[in-house]
């Protein structure tokens, strides 16, 4: 990094996100030209002194600290702060942050950027303490380093090719990577994989040949106070290590291990561990040689425990060849099956990386049973930021109120605690940046990226004022921007959610990609994700009485709530049932008319949207602008497809016309 | 080519077809030992003297002709046999081949070779008169230099790479490419275009930079008495030549051309002429120039014509970004419509080629009506012998019987000629080679271009014995390999249609590469191709009366006979009229009936291929044993495949049980 604390390079064209390099032109930058004291030593003391010097605040003594505008200083032991967390207190004359630890004071530092550029403060004089919910918060890339034949340089990447690598080899030039742990930092992320779950053969040697680059990798983003991890496959002693086998309970494959372990510590000393995705579509792992997930994740787990090492493993282990006429196995009960029964059995040190849905990162699913089924476990939720089943960045999507929602489901009941608070492996999101001149090919993508580290963060936080944050740090405080972009985003996942699949069903996108819509797509393949629609009706018989008995893998009130069609919510409906077409909703339509009527709505919605954006043409990067307009035509084109296709294909099958008399082909 | 007539080279393990290097192992192979005498100079019949002498034949010196068992002399000009014909008289004592030219001579030596292998004279002694129904018998290759993304190194290739090329280069060692060559000259085929249709950059250079290459190709297929052809890019003025423009009424196009075609003369000496797909699927063309397609063809003739050079113009022009919604476009119509009006307007020395159905290569499609419209041009038959839509090789299909009924169809009724009679631009199609072992991916399907060949030049053959012609050739006269291979072949490809989309109706296949079930693969695609089931009924309404008057295309009697439900072929009714399911056809069944019947009875027949092939183990080559076993495994689960899916969507979507209660998913 160069001196000035702001990271030069090949493109400096890049889109700065939301943390400008200069707060001259943001409204009440508040702390330009202010002086700021700053107690502390070390790396992350330093990156804040630097950080702060580029924005142009004055760097003073310590010893003259009581004249500082800012201070940041250590905390006492009664304060009771954790090493991440901080205390901001507002006076008069001064603000004061009090931090943890060393990077309690990098996040107190961006928590005042933050209230800065939005001229706050926003809570006004006090003291606020700020304290994550998750100790671990954690992005996952699923970049490869060797451009993949199908799934290219990031699979499920809409944003160009990868930060980290170049086809085939690690990038020389770190400053975009400097940038991004810039941005991951001010958002509260200290964990990052930096390869694909699908460990691929050019991939795996991240862990040998290359650990010098991963290393080089690392040492950027600790200086942003983020520990990295490597995705390694199960199989790595036999492709690697040479060995016959790769059985957990094998003593050489465990010696492998450690030893491999060792060497990367010896490179990597704060090496953050493993990301296993062992079992799953078609990645070795312990069913190969009889052994449990527990033996496997423990194995691994015991490498890295000497020196702190996590392993994130994941829960998304199914049949992915599953026969379509095969009733009897249910995809969506496969994680519990093979987890449950593992409650207790995991090491400290592993945590068990559940999707947040019992499928596959659908628009609309059930929060997963997995996660409070396994109380005795550290349970990390997994989330995915790029956008694979809603729009590929192309379509304006802000996920934030549905992680909120995820986030606030209580699954014992009303009475019980939120699954934020029941989660204790932290929260893990897949990524959605690339080498894009806007990072996330939709700019308004970004919004996603930066609430996903506030949520991890704080997950009561509002997704309403979590934008109000991006759009300030981003565009300033104009408020017909804001507006503008608070119209565009706010209901955009429901609006989403209502022109693609109904009522739950989930998967009718195209099996190619996951972009538009292919009602059958899914119905005969392998993937275990039907929808079952015949003449009649529609869904997935998912009850204990008559079904797959998925429902009863929720505890108490929701298995009950999610058995009866009295009680079952509407948006979840043919996730659990199977009802006729003429079946009545609690919201007094019929299924079939509800298609209908929320396929045109979502429509009409889209339809509204480039007038909105247009009008702010001119109070913004010209470049973003024209880019954002793009997509939101090619979101309109989308949607229509979306509808009819939909609308067609339930029209055709139910002979039920509109009760409106739209246009249906 | 080496002194002894049969190529040597890198791949002496590949399986040698219907040409077996040696005699000694066929049955009645009368031939060896013989003594044979030929009169000619050149070329052409030096080659036949080194294939009689490989195979065992003692050449003996004109002089020497009245003692020999085998003569080859020219014909008199009372036998006014043509430049490719001959007169085969079998005495007691001697066979005396009589030839119109020098092709003639040798294919008068491969039938001699032919009629030995099968112990024959069958047709006893006497003369016969050979002569081939069609000047042009063409072959097409869609092979790609540079292997290409999405479709590889040969568009529609299911048998490996190509011979031709290997990734980006033209082959140094054409060993392969000679085996080849003596192949088609053994069943007549004296035309091969040598590039994909498709036009990519890298191709386009065929014409420029890579003719040297080129040349040594078309030196190894004139030895065979083969021209060679290559497809090329009507934007290729201004791709390759930096002109502004590729009008074909621009002087300065013109003169590129002509220069062009000066080139390659003077590279080749006998060159065929150019292989156009204009305004095709993406492909450049003279719309862009608002000019006529005749004007386009008759530019690139008047290039070629001083040099007796050809241009086969594709008739395969439609909108391929058709929107599914818009009812009033039917791709049938468009290549009708787009040629027909220019009847009579190309030039001599162009060939209209034409499809044999309107759609594109399906198991079943009408006759093509460009055919019979066009009686004032030289109109080409286009079939398919690389088997995209009949089970890429993996399903054993011979294809012959379906050839052989379109070649029979007699578009202007049963008083009228037959098709094969009024095409006069000859028969082209696409190969079904590569650099696998066996040639053709499916040791059987070696057949289909030995059917393609022998029906090209007499199509009055019966496919039947062309099987055993081939049958006889390749595996020698074990009768119980002949019943097997025929009771496997013989009804192959109505059990195909049994078994994969009904009645006419087509495209059922996956957009992905076209191989297996997707019933509403492409209903909702831009192609033009969908089947409009809906709960009540399926088919495309083609009438004039209430459709999209395609029917109106044929001349009477068939005009009325697929207007009419009473006169429409059963196997033809999906695809001119829109019916219930309950709709009867005239064998008796329902349509829906129909489906379920033929897709239970297809399944069931392909169930009985695998034990009469293993009967036939250690009667053959192990390796083409065991390959064709694999296949078949394969036809089966992709045939239960088909049923399954075919059966449960339209159980699905009409709701009519099965009569005889059979499962359906």
């Amino acid at each position: 990094m160069p001196a000035d604390g702001i990271p030069e390079g090949e493109d400096m064209t890049v889109h700065p996100m939301w943390l400008p390099d200069d707060l001259a032109d943001r409204e009440g930058a508040g702390l330009r030209g202010r002086s700021i004291a700053i107690t502390g030593e070390g790396d992350l003391f330093e990156t804040v002194r630097r950080d702060a010097a580029a924005l142009g605040l004055r760097l003073v003594d310590v010893a003259g600290a009581d004249g500082a505008d800012v201070v940041v200083e250590p905390a006492d032991a009664a304060d009771a702060l954790g090493p991440e967390s901080f205390a901001l207190t507002r006076g008069t004359d001064r603000t004061v942050v009090r931090y943890g630890g060393a990077s309690g004071a990098l996040y107190g530092w961006f928590q005042l950027l933050r209230e800065a550029v939005q001229a706050q403060p926003h809570r006004g004089l006090g003291t606020t303490r700020h304290e994550p919910a998750h100790e671990l918060r954690m992005l996952d890339h699923w970049d490869n380093v060797a451009v993949h034949p199908v799934m290219g340089q990031v699979e499920r990447g809409y944003a160009g090719g990868s930060i980290f690598y170049d086809d085939g080899r690690l990038r020389d030039d770190l400053t975009r990577v400097e940038r991004y742990a810039r941005l991951l930092a001010s958002i509260g992320i200290n964990r990052v994989a930096i390869n694909n779950v699908n460990v691929h053969a050019r991939e795996a040697r991240l862990l040998t040949d290359d650990l010098p680059g991963v290393a080089r990798l690392a040492g950027v983003f600790r200086g942003w106070g983020i520990r990295t991890h490597l995705s390694v496959s199960f199989a790595a002693p036999l492709t690697l290590g040479g060995l016959g086998t790769s059985d957990p309970l094998d003593e050489a494959v465990q010696e492998w291990w450690a030893e491999t372990a060792d060497r990367v510590y010896a490179t990597i000393p704060d090496f953050g561990g493993f990301v296993v995705k062992a079992d799953s579509e078609g990645q070795p792992g312990p069913f190969a040689y009889g052994r449990s997930h527990a033996e496997g994740a423990n194995m691994l787990a015991r490498a890295l425990a000497p020196r702190g090492g996590m392993v994130h493993w994941r829960a998304f282990v199914y049949n992915h060849r599953q026969d379509w006429r095969d009733r009897s196995t249910d995809r969506a009960r496969a994680a519990y099956d093979h987890f449950a029964p593992l409650d207790g059995h995991f090491d400290d040190n592993v945590v068990v990386q559940v999707k947040y849905g019992p499928l596959d990162f659908q628009a609309r699913e059930p929060v997963s049973p997995v996660i409070p089924a396994m109380r005795a476990t550290r349970v990390a939720l997994e989330l995915q930021v790029t956008q694979e089943y809603t729009g590929h960045q192309l379509h304006a999507v802000y996920l934030a109120p549905q992680w909120r929602e995820i986030l606030d489901f209580r699954p014992f009941g009303d009475d019980g605690p939120r699954l934020a608070e029941i989660v204790r492996g932290g929260i893990v999101a897949v990524s959605n940046v690339g080498d894009d001149e806007f990072w996330t090919g939709h700019p308004l993508a970004q919004a996603n990226l930066y609430a996903y580290g506030r949520l991890a963060w704080d997950p009561s936080l509002d997704p309403a004022a979590i934008l109000d944050e991006w759009i300030a740090l981003t565009f300033g405080m104009d408020e017909r921007v804001r507006d503008g972009i608070h119209s565009i985003l706010d209901e955009s996942w429901r609006t989403y959610e209502s022109y693609t699949a109904p009522l739950g069903v989930g998967f009718m996108v195209s099996p190619q990609g996951h972009y538009g819509p292919a009602v059958d797509g899914y119905e005969y393949s392998p993937w275990g994700t039907y929808h079952f629609a015949d003449r009649d009706g529609i869904g997935v018989d998912r009850t204990v009485a008559t079904g797959t008995g998925y429902a009863g893998q929720y505890p108490s009130p929701w298995r009950e709530s999610y058995e009866s069609l009295e009680t079952v919510p509407d948006e979840l409906l043919l996730f659990f049932h199977h009802v006729p077409y003429t079946h009545r909703l609690h919201s007094g339509s019929t299924v079939v008319q509800h298609i209908y009527d929320t396929h045109f709505a979502g429509v009409e919605a889209v339809e509204k949207l480039p007038a909105v954006w247009a009008a702010l043409e001119g109070r913004m990067d010209a470049a973003l602008h024209a880019r954002v307009s793009d997509r939101l035509a090619e979101q309109r084109r989308s949607a229509v497809e979306w509808r009819d296709q939909i609308n067609t294909y339930f029209w055709r099958k139910s002979g039920i016309p509109d009760e409106r008399g739209r246009t249906i082909y």
